[in-house]
This record gives structure tokens, C-alpha cells and sequence, in this order.
């Protein structure tokens, strides 16, 4: 069963990453200072020539830089990255240091590749060759690192901190790239990302898990599956995705009302979604009982699938809408594609990352494209369409109903970008040099983490001499040793 | 002993609520998206014309848009609902997925039908039928959810989800009605809710407390009380709750001064709470030890308590002479009152609400009431006088002393609606179709959700054969049976 | 082995603190509202005058009340220095409650008494001898709260939290005069405290720590280190903390660009330290295993290195430079330095503060003065020089390589005052006076807290009886008197 030297079993294959991890970080991290070097500099909010530029712009309040539309937002965002995406994934008996550790590895070293990979595209400052960064560049960081995380989620626990470092650097750049399609290119609309983000993430993954198949995954099945705390760990990154998913559907939409509309058509999605995946989880489990992998994940596919509509005017009950099918549709895929997916499609998905970004971000791009086709000057007031769209410079003839086209083309990008992608880097993955796990090792922390001694000879010790007698204690000592062994 | 057929006992009683909860939650979400769409609209400020509106109004800056003064406080506010009052309800042993799971249910019902109910009262457009919100109807509605929180802290762990939608429902309705009659029929303020929120929601859920006795709880006692880590989940709960809590106060205060005032007055009620509620937990315990229940809750009490007066001129020692008082209080509470309520009151108060949100609520509208009463033009000056009371219209007459009379009505207003709408609706609880579990399954989460499989049996599985004799093997056996059974 | 009554052993030393904590947070908190009664008023931001002062000032909207510019940073700082410091603390298996309790107590009272001196000092009004507050005010309270914070991190485990409340007063006295001296008579700049607070706080711990010096803390041996669940609550501090550095870094600094810029510098800093930290934690162990105490530490160490030069124009590749260095030196630190110091300078260092922020924070006080001595007009302009370095009125004429001059001389300051301080007041905390624990009781709960029944003994109980053969159910009994023993 492998080489079983220290008290649990690691496998036959060699999880020893103790070159290639260093040498990733280390290479990687001083490619991004030279780089960053060449290329990235402040902008002119955050650049010491603001106070010039607000003269010559006549602007008269230190208010008016962006840092205060967009800070409050972005740091909403970043709980989500770190904290919600990782605790989310704590739901593991044995991979809460996996989840949460590799997570913030992955996504500290993401969003400075993200930044030059997006800043090329979008931020370049072609005068002096360089790119110029504010805030609104970080939350984009944070919002490309969030679906290489969502790729993470698919993969979680069979993989190597190595492995996902490769998929984060490929991910980013096929991401910038989508990106800059989707909303250059094709000028959609997409504010809360559920084609940019979403679909394209989730895809990447799934095909990435597909080239990776382990047939014998069984082997680790003691593994699978939560206990009681680490389901309430789990409960931590749910809320947190859940509460401020409003700010990352709002974060960088249009000051004023687009902000504030994306906002609150984010938090009616999302408690609609919440009662309808109740309804769904207890209505097909015995006795009614609630399952807590439905909790934890379908109530958060409302938020995924307004992503694209959050600034149009969805309106209120849309919204509620949207959310109701999302809580539905989102179970469902737990219950039933799931399963089917491991068995007949070959594609193993952890954390179910099919149901909560898949799906609903694939929804939420048909959703805006309806959306927008369905936009009209009455609506929207004729600024507000102009604003909302963006139908200015090249797009200034473009009609609400070609829009909703481009938004449907746009999903497709995505699509294509997620499948053809994660099927090279799951080729490249698949490599024999990265020291993934062996089968009958995965889920476990013990491969790539110091881990300490059992919860369960805690206190006692010293003590529990006192007060027994000769039996009990014998009794107690091979207790004791059985659970240490 | 019930019917045992899993490895714990659920009861004598039916928990099955796999036909009502469903029921419930779909019926009450579709009425939800037919009452949206006939009633809700974005309001000016969150609709494409905001541009027009702008210019009409030769506002000239997008951060007019009361989206950038309230949604900072607005992400605290709705951070306190979810992971506040989740968390702080996890500290029993075996409920915490019941404490943060039934929370999110119940919110994420409550703030929709709050919208309906409080846009009904306060932001229905007469020209158009509509009720038009932003984002204070959104801060308005995770406020009126906290209500009925508070009260699913005096009956945590023995209600069936069903019946914490019911009580949701009514309570949502009686709050809309309470909070009319205190805010706009008398004119009283009661920006953070003392009156409003918590006087209302705990004697709300101390009445259907009262109404649902259970005389034989006892036989539960096993599951009362907490375990180490299910104590640290709760303190989650208590920090976040603790810290947010000058936005909870400022959210809806008035621009400017209001908001920063009131935001200083809580940070230092709730500073000084903490002093007096470990003191009171030090002195009254075998060698001075604290008891973490204190910790939890006794130290909230300055912030509900300065609720009603946080952006009047308090001044900075009133905030923390009310914090030192209701540190003490709170905390003597829970040593004397809880144990008295339920033995000779007949009220179980599993959360101890009457001491974290009943008393210092009430004393937050006493302390309202002798603030306004006792304001005057010379400390708040002409304009501030008008603009903290909101002297104007049909009040522009009303003087502070009589303005301090409006406020002990408001209190007395919010203490009727709690009481006399708990025991109706505690009547409606005791139907005996609501799928609430026996005496001896309160406080288990087995009633209602799939638990996982212990944490005991985690990791050895496979390796304990190789370093065992014979008979430690045996033992081992026999012991893990015991724990599994 | 001292007086073990319970089932815990206590050790031969008086942990009873029922009369000195409460003595000491009565009198406390009764002379803060007496101080506070005398000195502090609301300012010119937050009392109702605000009215008339806008229209004096001629400022057109609320929204430049400073509330708005800061506050968001502001909540972020206060989650930071409760939940943040609190729970990164909670590593060790049986510390838990002493950890984020008594960090709470001592950053409640510590608030205060810093709004005192540090208002005695920054905000006191010549004309009528009162001191003004507003938001800033509060904010500086919590990064004087900070220093302390970090102090308590050397000596967690093995004081009382009367000894935590002495150490706080002093601290918090000595950091305010230190602060006055180079914020204010040096005029070095220091937005986010790598000298005031990080160098100081730690200098201040360390010292103490050795003052203390327990040649015996090997007794308490079985109690150092975590266990897997207390290994995640740590990670959420360990996030907290990360995420909300830029605010921290940004929240006081200069309005628009040096805010702005601040955050940034910090984000960036704080990427690139996690992945050196990854790679020198994974290079240094057997098999290329990470070890939890360096990612819960080191991957912070970014964050204090760019403190004071955060609103600097430090640039992006700049930033990054520091958190590679300060990753490497702090994971070092702990692998290297913290073994030494214990055993050859007999400084114990629970948390590693000397490797999170001594040796960061001494950095960033380098980088500081480096960064400002280098600043041109060319690379700032005129205007943007004179704002971020305040050279106006006294220190008109004062050059960058001056201010570089000052710099270094303020991180000698901190130091000294730390060192000095910290001995001083170790003297007077090894007292025998305080109720600290026995060298064999140290890191245990259950010298200060009421403690719950252990989590072994939840479910069973009522069942097991029936599915068991009489042997087992002896077995299993004497079993359940080991475990409760």
C-alpha cells in the first residue's frame, strides 16, 4: 500500500516536491519583479502628479479618485478570494491545509501575473510602453485569479501545489486573453464575469479533471467526504462568498447607478436562490433532512448566474427569478450530474464545481444576453442605454438586439477558451514530474504538509495516573496506542 | 426513547419535514417574485435615468449617489446577519449546522418579504403604486431580519425550520407595522434599533419561548452546552458582530456628522462592555475563571444599547457609562436571570437573549428618551437640533423635551408588538404540524440535516493492523465499536 | 505536580485572579469615563456643528466629512486587530480561549486609554484644553492597540490577563510618547507603523520575554504546538490580517494618491512574500513538506516591510523586492532564529514576533529612510513631494536626504523605547503578584477559563447500551473513565 513510513499511508508515487516547488516560486517570483520592473508603473490616481492632474483636470475633491468609488468594493472581493474560495474548500476531513494553504499560494502568486497579462491588454499605456495600474486593475487581478480558483475547486486534493502553480500560470494567460476578446474585441458586457469568470474557469477545470482521470480514486474514498467541523469551516467561505457577492458583481461596474443596481439585483439573486435549494436539498433526501454540500455550494449559483445582467436593468423580480432556477438547477447537479459525470463522463469534479460555476455561468450569459437584446431606449432612457452598453467610439451605432449577439458570442469564447485550454494544460499536467499523489493518497494533507500529532491525546497525559486502577489504565494504554498508531 | 434506528436518537416526535419545508420554501419564493414584479423597482438612484436625474439636479458627481455613503456600512450590516448571528448561535455542542444554516434560511427569506413589507410602509411611490428602493431599503431589510434573529436565539435547537419560516413571516409583518408606528406616526429616531430591533425581537422570541415550554427539556441536557472548538466557532460570531457593530448604528444615521457620530458613540459603549462583562465573569466564578458564555454575549450589550442614541450628542463618557452599566447587567443576567426565567417564569431562552438584546434594548430607549429630552439648541446648535430629530414638516415644532415622550411611547410601542405578537404567534407554533423535534432531540442537528460520520475514526483505518499485537487489536476494536454506536 | 484538583492540572502556582482582574477592570474603565468625562469631545467631523461648518467652509456635500474617506479602512483595521490578531493566535491546542479572549480584553481597554494619550499628544485643542476625536482618532487607537497585540504574541501562554492588562497600559503609554516623538519632533513619516508599531510592539514583547524567562517552560512542553483543527482557526487570522493589510498600510495615509498608492505597494509586497515564504518553508523540511507556523507567519512579514514606505513612490517592482526579502529572512527566522534566541539569549517568543515583526518592521524602517532620502522633485513634482513628505511650515525647508536622516533616526527611537520599555516593565510584571501560571501550566485554558466537557463524549451516551455485548460495554466504560479522567 506505498510507502507507509510515518503513521498514515502516502502512496507509491513520490510526493516530494521539495525542488520543484522552491524552484517554481522562486523562478516565477523574480520573473514578476523583473517584469513588473519593465513594465508596471502607478497611474495617474496613484501617482504622486495627482494633485497636478486635479488642477489641470479642475477637479476639486480628492474624492472624485477612484480609489474611494471602487477600495470598499475591492476589498469585499478579496475576502472572497482568500477567504471564500478557501474556506470553501475546507469541507475535506484531511485537506483543510490544502484547501485553505494552496489557495492563497495560488492565488498571491496569480494576481501579479495577472496584473502584466491584463495591464498588456487593457492598461498599456502605449506612449512609454508602460502599463499603468490603479485600483481597479487589482480587483480585475483578483477576479482572474478567481477562476483559476474555481478551476482549483475540480481538482481539489488530487493534485500537486506544483500543478496548480502551472495551472494558475496558464490559466491567467488564457483568461487575459478570453477576457480581452470577450470585452474588446466583441464589446460585451460582462461586469460580474459569469461568461469571463465562471464559465470559462469552471470548463478549464473540468477538462483539465477529465484529462486527468484517476480510475482508482476509490483508493482514497476514507477520505472523501466532510466531519462535523470541517463542514462548519466550510460554512465560513459560503458566507463570505455569499455576503459579498454583490460587491464582486458591483465592483466594477459603472459608478453611480450602475454599481448600485448590480448590487442589489446580486443580493436578490442570491436569497431566492437560497429557499429554493433548501426546498431541493430536503425534498429528495430521506426524512426530508437537509445535506450540507447543497448548503455550502447552490445557494451561492444565484450570485454566478446575474453576473453578466447585475448592471442592466434585470429588474428586481428577474432577479429573484434567476436566483429561483439557479437553486434548483444547481442541486439537481449535485444530486444527479455529478455522479453521472464521474461514472459515464470520466470527470472527476471535487467540490461539484460543474453545479455552482458551470452551469450557472453558463446561464447567467444566455441571461445577459437576453437581457441586453431585450434593452430599449424607454427603458433605459436614451443616456442610460449609451452608458450602460458603452455604445460609444467604434460601438456607437450598435443596437441593443446585435449586443444581446455579441453577449451570446462572447459566451462561446469562453466556452471554447475553458474546454481547449484545460484539455493542453491537462496534457501538460499529466507529465510524470510534478509529484501529484498516487490514487490511494489523495485528499490527504500528509503529503505536502507538517502535520500535528492527533486531537485526541490532548490533555490527559500526566494525569489520568492518579485516579485509575491498575486495569483501566492497561486498558487505556493500548487504547491510547491504537489511536496514535 | 424514540424512534433510534440511526446511530443517535431523534426522538418520539416526526422531524420529517420533507413535504412542508419544500412546500413552504417554493410557495413563499413564488409569491415572493409575483409581489416583486407587481411592486418592486429600482429607485432613482439605482435606474439608468440617474444620469438625467444628475443633470436636472446639477448634482455633479456620481458619489452623490447614496450608494457610496451607506454601502460600506451595508457589507458590515449584512456580514453581522449572516456570519454574525450564525456563528454566535454555534456554540452548542452538536447545532451549529441548525445556528448557521436555519440563519441563512431565515435571513434569506426575511430581507425579501421585509423589502415588500417596509417598502409598503416607506418607500411606496403614490404617483406609480410602486415601492422604489436602493440601497437603505436593502441596509432596512437585513435590520428587520435581525429582529427576528434575535428571537431564533431564545428558541435555538427546538424548532423545526418550518417554524422558524413562520415565525419569520409574522415577525417580518409585525416589525414593518412597529416600525411605522415608532419611526413615522410618532417621529421617534432609533437609528441603530434599540427599540425597533432589539426590544422588539427578544420579547418576540422570549413570548414564543414562553407559549412553546417544553417542562421536559432536561432530557437533553446531554447536547446543552458547548465543546472546546464549537466555543472558538462562536467567538467568530461575537468579533464580527462586536466589530461591525458601529456600522449596524451609523448605517441608516444621517449624512455627515450623524453617521461619524454615531459609529465613535458605539466603538466606545462596546470598548467599555467588555471591561465590566469580564469583571463580572471573573468575580462570580469558582477562582476567578471567565466563562466564554459571558465572553459571547454579555459583551455585545453596550452596542444594542446605545442603539437608539448613537448619533445624538451622548457625548463620548455617556457611551461608555452606558457600556459599563450594561456590561454588568448582561452578564449578572446570565448568571441569575436565565436560570430564574426558566425555572419559575417558565421561559427557555437557549441563547440567553433576554440578556444580550431584551434589557439592554430596553435601556437603549430609556437612554434615547433622556438624550432627546434633555437636547438643546446650545449644545446642538439651531441647525443640528433640526436636522438630528428631524424637526421639520409636521414636527417642526416638536421640542425635545416632548420629542424624549415620543421616545418612551416608541419603546413601549416596540414592547407590546414584541410580547403580545410572540404569544400569538407562539399559539400558531404549537399546532402539531410543524415537524418540531421531541424533548429529548432538542439541540441535534441529526433531526434535520445528513451529519457526516465522526471525526474519531479519520485516519488510522488501514495502518493499525501492522503495529499491533493481537490484543490490542481486540480492544481497539471493541472501543471503536463503542464510539461508533 | 501542583494542585491538580480538577482534571486538569493547574501547577503549584496561583492562577486565582477573581480579585485583581475585576479590581483591575473596574478602576480602569471607572477612571477612563472620568478621563474621557474631563478631555475627550467629538470634533469638528462628528458633533452637529458639521452643519454650520460646511457652510462656513463653503464644502458643498457630506461625503468630504473625513467618515467617508476612511471608515471603510477603519473596519478593516478593527477586524484586523480582533479577529486578525485574535485568531492567528489560536494555534495552540489548549490556547485558544486565552488567545482571542484575552486579545479582546486587552484591545478593549487598550482603545481607549490610547484615545487618551494619543489625543493628549496629536488632538488636543489648545482653546479650551479638550481633546477633539473623530475617525482618524479611532484608527490610531487600533494601531497603538496593534503594538501591544504583537507584544502579547511573545509572552502568549504564559501570563495572566492581569499581567496582559499592566503590559497594555504601559505599552500603550510608552507607544504614544514614542509615536509623538517621531510622527511629530522628528517628523518622520510612518502611515503604516513599521517603526512605531511593528518595531516597537516587538522590541517591547521580546524584552519583556526575557525579563520573564522561564528556564522550566519545557514542563508545559506537551501543550506547545497545535492541533489540526486549531491549525485552520489560525488561518483565519492569518488571512484577516493579510487581506486587510493594504488597508492598514492606507488608512491614514494622505487623502487620494497616497491612500491609493499605499494599498497597492502593500497588495503587491504581500503577494510576493507568500511565495518565498512557500519556497524556503518547503526547501528546509524533509520531503518538501510545508509547515503551517511559517504560512501562518511569514507570508505577513510583506505587510509590515512596506509600512512606512507604503505612500511612498516606492514602486511596484520596489514593493515586490521587499516581500521576497522579508518572506525569505522571516521563514529563516523561524526555522533558525526563534531556536536560537531560546536557548542562547533566553528570549521565549511564542508567536516568533521577532521573525513576523521585529525583523520586517526594522526592514521596512530602513526601506523607509532609504526611500526618502532618495526622493527627487523630478520623480514626485514639486507639489507631490511637498504633500507626501509634509514639508510645510516648520520642516519647509527640510530636504529628502534630511527626511532620509530622520527616518533612521525615528526607527532608533522605536527601538529604544521597545527595548527599554520592555524591560522596565517586565521588571514589574515578575512581581509575584499577578496570578501568572506554573512552568507546567503554562499554554492551558484551563488556568483562566471555565472550560467545557472534552468533544470525545458527545453522541453515545443514551445508545450504546444497546447494540454492545456486556464486554464491550466494560471495556467501553473504563474507556470513558480514561478520557474524562
Amino acid at each position: 500500500m506505498g510507502n507507509c513510513l510515518g503513521n498514515r499511508c502516502v502512496g507509491n508515487k513520490d510526493t516530494n516536491v521539495r525542488i520543484s516547488l522552491p524552484a517554481v516560486c522562486f523562478v516565477w517570483q523574480i520573473a514578476m519583479i523583473i517584469l513588473f520592473g519593465v513594465f508596471i508603473r502607478y497611474n495617474y490616481e496613484s501617482d504622486t502628479h495627482w494633485v497636478e492632474y486635479m488642477a489641470q483636470q479642475n477637479i476639486t475633491s480628492n474624492i472624485e479618485n477612484d480609489f474611494y468609488y471602487r477600495y470598499p468594493s475591492f476589498q469585499d472581493v478579496h475576502v472572497m478570494i482568500f477567504v471564500g474560495f478557501g474556506f470553501l474548500m475546507t469541507f475535506l476531513k484531511r485537506y483543510s491545509f490544502g484547501a485553505v494553504g494552496f489557495n492563497f499560494l495560488v492565488a498571491a502568486f496569480g494576481i501579479q501575473w495577472a496584473l502584466l497579462m491584463q495591464g498588456w491588454f487593457h492598461s498599456l499605456d502605449y506612449t512609454d510602453g508602460k502599463i499603468k495600474i490603479g485600483i481597479e486593475n487589482l480587483i480585475n487581478a483578483d477576479f482572474c485569479v478567481a477562476g483559476c480558483l474555481i478551476a482549483y475547486g475540480a481538482v481539489l486534493g488530487k493534485v500537486s501545489p506544483v500543478q496548480l502553480l502551472v495551472m494558475t500560470l496558464f490559466g491567467v494567460t488564457l483568461y487575459a486573453v478570453e477576457e480581452f476578446i470577450i470585452l474588446s474585441v466583441l464589446h460585451a458586457c460582462d461586469a460580474g464575469g459569469s461568461m469571463v469568470i465562471h464559465t470559462f474557469g469552471a470548463y478549464y477545470g473540468l477538462a483539465i479533471s477529465w484529462v486527468l482521470y484517476r480510475p482508482n480514486l476509490d483508493q482514497s474514498k476514507r477520505l472523501i467526504g466532510s466531519v462535523y467541523h470541517s463542514d462548519v469551516f466550510a460554512m465560513i467561505g459560503t458566507l463570505f462568498l455569499w455576503m459579498f457577492w454583490p460587491s464582486f458583481n458591483s465592483a466594477i461596474a459603472y459608478h453611480g447607478d450602475g454599481q448600485h443596481r448590480a448590487a442589489i439585483n446580486t443580493y436578490l439573486s442570491l436569497a431566492s436562490c437560497v429557499l429554493t435549494t433548501v426546498a431541493i436539498s430536503s425534498v429528495t433526501q430521506k426524512k426530508g433532512k437537509l445535506d450540507m454540500v447543497h448548503i455550502q455550494n447552490a445557494t451561492l449559483a444565484g450570485g454566478v448566474a446575474v453576473g453578466t445582467a447585475a448592471e442592466f436593468l434585470l429588474t428586481c423580480y428577474g432577479s429573484l427569478i434567476v436566483g429561483f432556477c439557479c437553486g434548483i438547477i444547481s442541486t439537481f447537479g449535485y444530486l444527479v450530474l455529478t455522479p453521472f459525470m464521474e461514472k459515464s463522463l470520466k470527470i472527476q469534479d471535487t467540490c461539484g464545481i460543474h453545479n455552482l460555476h458551470a452551469i450557472p455561468g453558463f446561464l447567467g450569459g444566455v441571461v445577459g444576453a437576453i437581457t441586453a437584446a431585450a434593452a430599449t431606449p424607454s427603458a433605459y432612457g436614451e443616456e442610460g442605454l449609451i452608458e450602460t452598453f458603452d455604445f460609444t467610439g467604434n460601438f456607437k451605432n450598435r443596437s441593443p438586439n446585435i449586443q444581446g449577439g455579441y453577449q451570446a458570442a462572447g459566451l462561446c469564447v469562453a466556452l471554447v477558451f475553458g474546454i481547449g485550454g484545460g484539455i493542453l494544460v491537462g496534457l501538460i499536467l499529466k507529465l510524470p514530474i510534478w509529484g501529484d499523489p498516487a490514487d490511494d493518497a489523495c485528499f490527504d494533507d500528509e503529503a505536502y504538509w507538517e502535520l500535528p500529532e492527533d486531537e485526541e491525546n490532548i490533555p490527559p497525559i500526566l494525569e489520568y495516573n492518579h485516579n485509575m486502577t491498575r486495569k483501566q489504565q492497561e486498558v487505556s494504554e493500548s487504547s491510547f496506542t491504537v489511536e496514535q498508531s
